[in-house]
């Protein structure tokens, strides 16, 4: 999907696109797949199709769409994520309990929404600004919850002994990490923020200016080679290298590689949506938390790059790289050339920065419940950026936040590194 | 099923007829219905079919029939309970998260092993006693988990905010708790344990002499009448009634009532396996703890049985009552004459008695891992006995030994009074 | 003290004598040290000086003593250990931060009430036979707090990483663990529970008969050189010596020894109250789980004795041995010559039952607060008999049942053989 | 003290200085009080006095003073706080259990190590810049601590249910909330960080720019006044002002007003240092979390200043306030008129900023274990300005960054509110 804005609104192939991607991601999976939840973090891909269904059903159809009648009056109960102002919640620990409805249930309900939409659509309900804005929502919201539905699913299987693929498929060709060179880059009094007329979450907005001082940043993500390093050089086991915080989680958890991680006796391997290979030194190192990202970074003598550094940096780049439409579903290998310009910024992972997710200045959340979409999440948790194999090709944007927990490590994360100038 | 063994072998109808009533129990219940895991104690229906094949198949087939390979080797460690001497087992907890093998798989498991099993009894292996004996321990470990089937899934289904119905039906007419009359039992040396050469778990052996004081016992159990009597009497708020932890428990856990029973504006209702019903004051009360039932004695002037009073009482009942093949699923009301012998000691709800769960003077452990079956949990549990609505009504002995930790209250568990002669 | 009942009174000097036993015990003390709770279980040397007052004015002075006004309204709160029918309790993991009462002021608490009791027994309140009860019920209670104060400092004293000593001293010598002969006892229809008019207990009532099937006693208890034995012979790594919550409980919180166990380069170690030394083989082992007695006696090829063996197997014995007022303040090796009897049943460790705590047929506690003694805590626990090195010397009887959780390990606990005839 | 660097050196008098302020605290606290650990957080106070002691004898006597022995091996364990570096350490929620060595021998640590430290300056110790260096850091240290201190035996204080007062004295006249002004601020491109050549912390620097919108910033602390209408208007009840996991705190704990008050029949009360009186609405409200403040800011429709406006707004005023040596030891209400600078920005109440807790760009750790002291904690926590009345006066600096959990409310936090121009 490529949703844009001109015209304020939004078409019914605009709708049915996004949707149909979302099913297309569950189509491999079982009933009994689609219930598991395998952590409080991680809900079930049912639970996914239904609550991105209820957004329509709740905040398009019911208030916009007049004699619309709700599909079953429980899925507002059962369905609602965290919005407070719209009512009470079934508890986010027992999403997997949840048998009944069963599948059929919600594949019904998805359809029932979809026809009611593409009437609405038809008779040109998205012709409002209003509510084109809130459809808009819905669909970003949407792509969000495919990608979750990706980092949730992989969690599922990898809890399983017998370790089931979610896709059949050949790794990539396996060879060392490339070089890394870094590009110098000038700072000054620069804007970041979204700007322009196009979707973005409010978030993002507004276009303010920070002060970045010269500084350096790698033209290249970190890759499984340089963290094979890392764990070498015991990275895992210097204190010195970590936050107290990180450090007492590492001990706590026994971490001792990233999430997915184990080792064999002909060396590690890794869990991927394919199935268990070999890690490869050459692709950008995958499931690291904020911690592990930090740590890395302080044993390489570098540091995390702010967002406003990257936002910067990637100015001058495409939104091109390995989405999810490219159906690799992980990260590529680190091209052998470099070109003078960062490589893999959009796509493969996504890059933890070193900057608390907070609001932007003038930052404004929406009057009702969509304003608590992004605003009531801005504390303890860190920014990430550029998207990864999973994001919807459309989805993503140079002025993207995207924010995790600091301990956070099964959604796509990685990083890469600056530093101050020598 | 009429399980005995005075020829010392199983057909392959005794065989075929348990294994049935399994997946009739099972049938009601969906792919993911069956996958649910509501709680630690509470195991899913698909899990408890394919760990009773397992059973068979770990404990007959693969030491016993030459040539037998197994029907999977990731099932040994998936579908093994607690069985230490068979080695590792998947975690207890994780038990809902196991979305593959599919349903569909454990069908084909029980299939493959129900096969092989026929042939081999029809090539005469339960002819062999000790292969007979392993055959029919796995046929009454197979209907203890048709009564967790049930026991399980009543969690599950009440865990949904939709409250499920398992199975639909009337419930019983409604009338006020009848009178209780007191038995005189006159006690002294008598012989408690199993006798005879029928089937018993190890833990009824061996038979033995206990000591009773004369006691009176209550001809009837304890109503949802008498327990809403002691509920209004504060029953739940008066520490005096209770043992200390008893007490700590229902003020951490915030208990005011059995569990399931839930307060509406027209009264107390309670869930069922039929969905929620109004709570009938004749029917003997269900889903109570040990404290609890502990508690409610008290309160009454009364106490809980031993188990050798309550197995003594028992000597000139039939063995008849209210299980599983009358299809109830639910207590009956108290039958309204009194009869001058106890009623409903069989059948309905289990009974917990005052005895600590432990070994009979001179009891063995069987050599090898079914000896694994009973001993090992004989510390912090209390007996219950008699059965209940959901026992396989084959299944039952009056020397039958049932036990629940104390705090446990979602198997089908209520009470009788004791007390000491006037 | 040597308390006994024939007059129905107590003497100043019974009074006196145990309240300053109580006194010796914390003199080596400081203010610090009597202040600090090391877990929820150990209580502060301070609470239990103060609550042991507490007990008099509560239950003698306030309800019998005329014109009697409490010391500080706040100590009815603050030292209430659990008795719900007297009020609010402060919380029991709290009382490490009562800094302020002083311990100055608790030391005049104590001889407030130590003066006013001392005028009202020689007024003649304890001609009263009620009140002499409580008072004499009082002084068993201060007793059993003096062994208290004794485990609980221990505790307290272990978490200390310079690990100081309560008492300075030499260790017994050391020699290897001496033999083990096995007693035959007959059994048979035999009575249990206290008799006679001396103060016990209301759990050692009623005498009541009981069936034992005969059975062998161990002439000594289980000594460290056992232990070890069963160390090097993996006892704590199979599964299939242990119960199944021992099991796993061993394995949760890693236990391989007896408390206050550790490994040195020179063997085995053990912290006591006269500072840490090497494990002595001909002591009784002292510091072990019910789970962990229960274990041994597997592995051994015997079981523990019933708390009806024990009492019975004791009949013949003098009430002597190694108890508090030797000032020994730790297990003695067990005497190297047999003397057909069995050797230290009392004093030395309690040695551990395979009884459940429960009442006596025809048990009743008393009316009021005194009620709450014992009953209330008849769950989940097991009994343990004949009295420790710092049980103080009058206060055991053969009926004498102390009781603990299965896991519990600071009090002074060991165990004693029993099986069935070969 | 006054501890400046012009000279790169420290006297006696300044060593001295601080060394007496921390003996003068815990003067009014016994032995007992002094071991008292209320929480994982608040330390004892013999802690703190042995831990500052610890950081010269480790860090300055140990590594610079030749032929120094250390007072007591034991005590590098306990008494190192986190330095990984040093070695390890006693675990944080077992300080309280230290009874030994006694606080006397505590006392005679500090005079040891005070003795030698006089002496090691007396001959020239501290000419050495880098080691200057140490003691400045020391003595800063110390000053820390001693803030920590008060905030901690406050916490000790409240958990007895005696309500014990720290220090005697009359409260404040309670007089309504004087009216708050909006001061206009300009912003630009400013410079923030330390600058010149006195004392700071790591952290402070470097000096760097930052570009600040236009904003608004109350000249008064939000007021105990301004909460008590915050409660009245249900503000812990709305979901809508809070943060999400704010949200989820409270209704976890329960909370529903700042740490320390309590609701009585005749309106809030709060314990303070001085014991427990009346809220007094018109001085600054303390013992907020973070989510507090952060809801508060959203319900009056303004928000918290980042650390750089706060900071840019301080420019002009002197470093003067309600500070330890005042020996108020609690907030002082604020003036009633108003003088078109920001009122009580140093001293009575620290000020949570919005802004989290991370390095400034180019920021670097100093080398060796001194490097721990600020950089590994910088995440998850929120900077916090201004100093309260219970730091030392010559502590602060404008540039002085404190830092805490958004979670934490027993140190002295408050709350000034900043917002967008109108």
């Amino acid at each position: 999907m490529s949703v844009s804005r001109p015209h304020d609104t939004v078409t019914i192939g605009d709708y049915q696109t996004v949707r149909d991607e979302t099913e297309q991601l569950a189509a491999p999976l079982s009933p009994e797949d689609q219930l598991v939840q395998s952590m409080v973090d991680a809900s079930p891909t049912k639970w996914h199709r239904a609550h991105t269904t209820w957004f329509f059903e709740t905040f398009v159809l019911q208030p916009h769409f007049r004699g619309y009648r709700e599909f079953d009056p429980d899925f507002g109960y059962l369905y609602n994520s965290y919005y407070e102002s719209v009512g009470e919640q079934h508890p986010r620990h027992e999403r997997g309990l949840i048998s009944r409805p069963s599948l059929d249930q919600i594949a019904a309900y998805r359809e029932h929404v979809d026809e009611v939409m593409a009437i609405a659509i038809d008779q040109g309900l998205t012709d409002i600004p209003a509510v084109a804005d809130v459809v808009l929502l819905g669909l970003h919201h949407e792509q969000q919850h495919q990608e979750l539905i990706l980092s949730d699913i992989k969690h599922v299987l990898s809890k399983n002994p017998t370790l089931p693929s979610y896709r059949q498929g050949e790794p990539a060709p396996s060879y060392p990490s490339p070089r890394l060179d870094w590009l110098n880059i000038e700072g000054g009094l620069v804007e970041v923020g979204h700007v322009g007329s196009g979707f973005r979450f409010d978030n993002e907005a507004p276009r303010h200016r920070v002060f970045l001082e010269p500084f350096r940043l790698a033209d290249r993500a970190v890759t499984n080679g340089d963290w094979l390093d890392f764990m070498a050089d015991d990275g895992y086991h210097e204190a010195r290298h970590w936050l107290s915080e990180g450090w007492a989680l590492i001990n706590n958890q026994g971490w001792e590689a990233p999430l997915y991680w184990d080792a064999s006796r002909s060396g590690w391997q890794v869990f991927t949506l394919h199935g268990r290979v070999r890690v490869n030194p050459s692709e950008p190192v995958c499931h690291v938390s904020y911690f592990e990202a930090d740590a890395f970074a302080r044993w390489a003598g570098a540091r995390l790059p702010t967002e406003g550094e990257w936002e910067h940096a990637s100015n001058t780049l495409s939104l091109e790289g390995n989405f999810a439409n490219r159906d690799v579903l992980n990260p590529l290998p680190v091209p052998e050339t470099s070109t003078g310009l960062p490589r893999q910024m959009f796509g493969d992972v996504w890059e933890w920065t070193s900057s608390s997710y907070s609001p932007y200045p003038g930052f404004r959340t929406a009057e009702g419940a969509v304003g608590e979409y992004n605003g009531k999440f801005m504390s303890n948790q860190y920014v990430l950026r550029g998207g990864s194999f999973a994001t919807p090709a459309g989805h993503i944007r140079r002025t993207y936040r995207n924010f995790y927990p600091s301990r956070a490590r099964w959604m796509f994360g990685g990083l890469r590194l600056a530093s101050d100038p020598r």
